[in-house]
């Protein structure tokens, strides 16, 4: 990971569909100091001309970006993800002004936390399925009778607010050793492990049921403010209950 | 004037070029609800089928737009006009962040005042003579080293500030049926739920370390900031999972 990785908030594009957004993006980055840029199964190939073009001066962010198969391998080392909607979801995981996304943004950073942003494909946006891979939300306030923000103009708004936020922050709270934020990663893990067994637990039930129940524990283990301890925690739980049910085999 | 006229700041584009950023502008202008534009001289006369064809769903704002031959026309009747440039330049102005510019614009506003913004054009921005015009001025803190701002952009970043300044926008708090947060009591039935399972699967082992051990899950599930719903989802997930074992018998 560049140096940059540690010091600004990685802007994750999931599946973006046209070239000429992704270079305006890298330009709205680079306005406001962004530089660390992740692909997700870009529509057509990386890389691409189109967002080269698009992107003049901004160029280097391009050569830089991660191209990444899935969204679980390019959120894998964050240890907290947001991600940009355009209207709250029905969903529990917390919505967040840009304004107070990069403040917090901007104190995890600052004790040394790797933030990521999520931004959806220019159409329909990001899925449930993976907002329920973020720790929190950011809805930009548009008016509500014309709420047309493209790629390019979401990605400003957020680096405009992290630019905002990192020219004024400045106390950090220390940490004490084991309470380190657990990643995306370490929760994704978790999240499976947990789904597996309780699959084969029967708990999926009805199955008519059983995609929300998913969708919604998902979202649950993400929006707790996990440790790695407590994942760990989790996981010797979940590996003693079923230790209990084979033993009574 | 229309009534936006008195209760928005009018966003007046300076000679603009080419019709694809007046129609830009007027989409960015009407995303954060500014409604009155004032173009002078555009390069390309007016009205503009480029300006219309990129506007879509806002062309109501080029519709509503008031054409004037020079910029002294356009401010005529503004009482505080601001001026937008790249960088502060050598002049006696105050200089405003676009935040503490529209939380003027607002004060003066809803003092009854109408309040103009200024867009130079696309490649040179305001001249000397523009700005001299204006009572304050507005630069956006883009990073030094890529200052690459397009008009639609600037504009974009004014009308958020806008909004912000209006609509008091912070963190807004899930409030879903479901997501209300859980009791204290809640949560502590659910750590002796867990508890005593946990005790009888023998997962407090060795057993000089039960203590601390209950007294780290006990934390742990305070330290979450729990729904009554992730409640009930943790009680069936260990329910289901001591069926599974009773049924392994």
């Amino acid at each position: 990971m560049g140096q940059g990785m540690t010091q600004n908030p990685g802007t994750i594009l999931v599946r973006p569909q046209m070239g000429e957004n992704i270079g305006a993006a890298a330009r709205a980055m680079l306005n406001f100091g962004l530089d660390h840029m992740r692909i997700v199964a870009p529509r057509d190939g990386w890389p691409n001309p189109a967002a080269v073009a698009m992107a003049s001066g901004a160029g280097r962010v391009l050569d830089a970006a991660l191209l990444c198969d899935d969204l679980p391998a390019a959120l894998g080392d964050f240890h907290f993800v947001f991600a940009t909607t355009a209207r709250p979801r029905d969903m529990t995981t917390p919505v967040y002004s840009p304004e107070a996304a990069m403040r917090l943004a901007a104190e995890k950073i600052a004790a040394g936390q790797r933030v990521g942003i999520m931004f959806g494909p220019e159409r329909a946006g990001l899925e449930n399925d993976d907002i329920a891979r973020a720790n929190a939300i950011i809805t930009v306030p548009v008016n509500p009778e014309y709420p047309s923000l493209n790629l390019a103009q979401c990605v400003l708004l957020v680096g405009y607010e992290w630019r905002r936020a990192t020219q004024e922050i400045t106390a950090v709270e220390p940490s004490m050793p084991g309470t380190e934020p657990a990643t995306a990663q370490e929760i994704a893990h978790l999240a499976d492990h947990y789904e597996d067994r309780l699959e084969e637990a029967g708990f999926f039930f009805p199955a008519h049921k059983a995609q929300a129940m998913k969708l919604k524990l998902r979202n649950m283990w993400s929006s707790f403010p996990m440790t790695a301890q407590d994942v760990r925690m989790f996981h010797g739980m979940m590996r003693q209950l079923v230790r209990w049910k084979d033993s009574a085999d």
